[in-house]
């Protein structure tokens, strides 16, 4: 699903008549002055921190490297927002519990609102939330779509109730099933084809066993803007697979065939079209960068604390390189903050002396089982996943 | 120090002319209708979310009980607001960086900015924020000072540069200091003695060991009604200590001589006056409480998620029980969420099945070291550290 397709489209003229009008909610404060300086933050992220944040359209809206600051979690006042379609009507937001999510492919399918799923069970994870084409700007060949450098990702603790103790519930998944697969509850345009815009993406149905049907990031009630009243959570897995305004969770013997899964979101050679022979965008790979020094400052010399963020979908963090010199040589960072779990990012701090000069800082993750975070870039049609260390570098001058 | 006294008026004075004047930064809307209905959040805490909060003063914000919900740590919009004295100009943190802390009793005593920190050391860490009078309100003797439930806590995430590490940069705590005394940057009104309103703690000179000068919670700048720029953070030790907006931080061989700590945050019999021979408000107690159900609902009988918080200053939680019949009888609750260190708040949770009924659900943290939390508050005059779990019980009626 190309960003330069019919449902982004509907995106942009949707946010220029916002812009323009300026009696929706949420637009209290924009001014000519914004508009002059910056793309103004869409209405339904009002709430965002516009110094923190950079943003690319009415659906795409990036954390600053800067933003990250030094904490292990990250603000949901700066978290990256990536929508493939408009956020449904803010009227579901007003009465969360009431919400229904269907559970289909199950033994005893049924729907249950967000206040039967707060008596089946509690559960609080962090976990890192990124879009699958986050690092897409420092693609060479102009892969389409926003384009992110670090800040399509953060640090996030989600509670709500685990699916596994949901799908328990309801008597267990149906023998034979062998995808979940989820749909969002965004409202369809009229006259569109629902196959070619509808948020339904399917994951192997094991991806159940860590999910959670979540109400709250960071001890808040779900934003609008971020998939309230009810977001599904798959812990290690790309954005596009945590549905926003889930209404409906089956446990199906084949993938979706909607586009966002059959041809969307699937990595191959540049140039190329997608289709679902293609490798889909499920776990996320091994990566780190470094959030401070952001790049582009000009620093005294002596001791620098160069401190950044590693992560992964797959075996976890085991430590974290740093380099000054582009990569030439490396030295060993310090894990520091909590240990939230395999799923959230380790954050990494090491301490360097710096005497004048030009500087290429930079970071490699290495997990648990031995695998290091690549150097280079994987090309590919969509700019998704990257990961290598090289372009994550910042520059810095030390006078 | 009463809250009765010269600073509180003070506070109140400010807090009424703002009301009135409708001219402070902050003040956008407020409006007839919400005076009606409670009182408005103060001018410096006018970001909270005044939906999940209790307003008891100018100076004391309370997060309800419902706000907690079921994540592990507190939102900032909602955690609760403690100040003794008015808050500074907000110039302070228009330039973070540019603030100056002033380190005594050391080796080499010298002003350090926050930029200077930034380069000396980092870390993260998650504790719990909690007022003195935290459990006030259910003192039966009205003690003075703002009627806290359990509100007056919550988990946070401080970043900031490590005390150990700034105390070793400039050459070690000088010999036979035995307190850490920390000085507010609050403003001293004219014509007051400073004495008797200044925020001046000293806590044993240990403490330093896992103290932080804090620049962010939760990944956001510190806002000024938090204490930004720059804030002491005492993992362990209870509010009062974790000095706001601190200039200076002096190893000494007394304590201060101010009020705070001289007569003020004194532990003492009912109808007994302040003095520096009683226990000061220092390390916290073995504490938990169920945040859900939040009390005062109606329930349909089935089984129900009884959740909530557990925490400490000292021996490490092992484990919870949790009672629905007043603590006549007694289950094991299941830890969960991720476990972010000793001086967290641990989540708790058990599945209980009500039928028809009226219940009395309560909670008693046990500690690794064997002591259990205590059925009854200890009787004292300013209304401190009370973890009884009796009165932290919450009824709920199910039909």
């Amino acid at each position: 699903m190309k960003e330069t397709g019919l449902e982004v489209d509907m995106a942009r003229r949707w946010w220029l008549a916002a812009s323009a009008g300026g009696t929706a909610a949420g637009l209290a404060g924009w001014s000519p002055a914004s508009f002059a300086q910056a793309k103004p933050l869409p209405p339904v992220a009002s709430f965002k921190d516009a110094g923190r944040v950079t943003v690319h359209s009415a659906s795409g809206v990036e954390t600053l490297r800067s933003a990250f600051g030094s904490s292990s979690i990250t603000d949901i006042d700066v978290l990256f927002l990536r929508n493939n379609l408009g956020a449904p009507d803010a009227s579901i937001v007003a009465n969360p519990d009431a919400w229904q999510v269907q559970i289909d492919g199950v033994t005893s399918p049924r729907a249950l609102t967000v206040a039967d799923l707060k008596r089946i069970g509690i559960a609080n994870v962090a976990m890192v939330l990124q879009c699958s084409g986050n690092g897409r700007g420092f693609f060479a060949h102009k892969a389409a779509g926003s384009q992110w450098k670090v800040g399509a990702a953060g640090n996030t603790l989600w509670s709500g109730a685990p699916l596994k103790d949901v799908v328990a519930a309801l008597g267990g998944v149906r023998e034979g099933m062998r995808f979940m697969t989820s749909s969002g509850g965004e409202t369809i345009p009229p006259g569109v084809d629902p196959q070619k815009v509808m948020v339904e993406r399917s994951v192997p149905w094991t991806a159940m066993e860590d999910a959670i049907l979540a109400w709250e990031p960071n001890g808040k009630p779900i934003p609008l803007a971020h998939g309230g009243p009810l977001r599904l959570i798959i812990p290690g897995y790309y954005g596009v697979n945590n549905i926003k305004y889930v209404k409906r969770i089956a446990f199906t013997t084949a993938e979706t065939s909607a586009n966002i899964q059959k041809s969307g979101y699937r990595v191959r050679d540049i140039g190329k079209k997608g289709d679902p022979t293609q490798p889909t965008m499920w776990e996320m790979n091994l990566k780190s960068f470094v959030t401070g020094p952001a790049g582009g400052e000009t620093l005294r010399a002596g001791m620098v604390q160069v401190h950044g963020v590693a992560f992964t979908g797959g075996s976890p963090i085991r430590g974290v390189d740093v380099s000054v010199d582009g990569g030439k040589t490396w030295q060993t960072a310090e894990l520091f903050g909590p240990h939230m779990g395999r799923y959230a990012w380790r954050q990494f701090v090491a301490k360097v002396n710096l005497p004048p000069g030009s500087y290429l800082i930079t970071s490699r993750a290495i997990a648990v089982d031995g695998s290091v975070q690549p150097e280079q870039r994987v090309e590919n049609e969509r700019g998704y996943a990257h990961n290598g260390w090289r372009d994550h570098a910042v520059k810095v001058t030390v006078t």
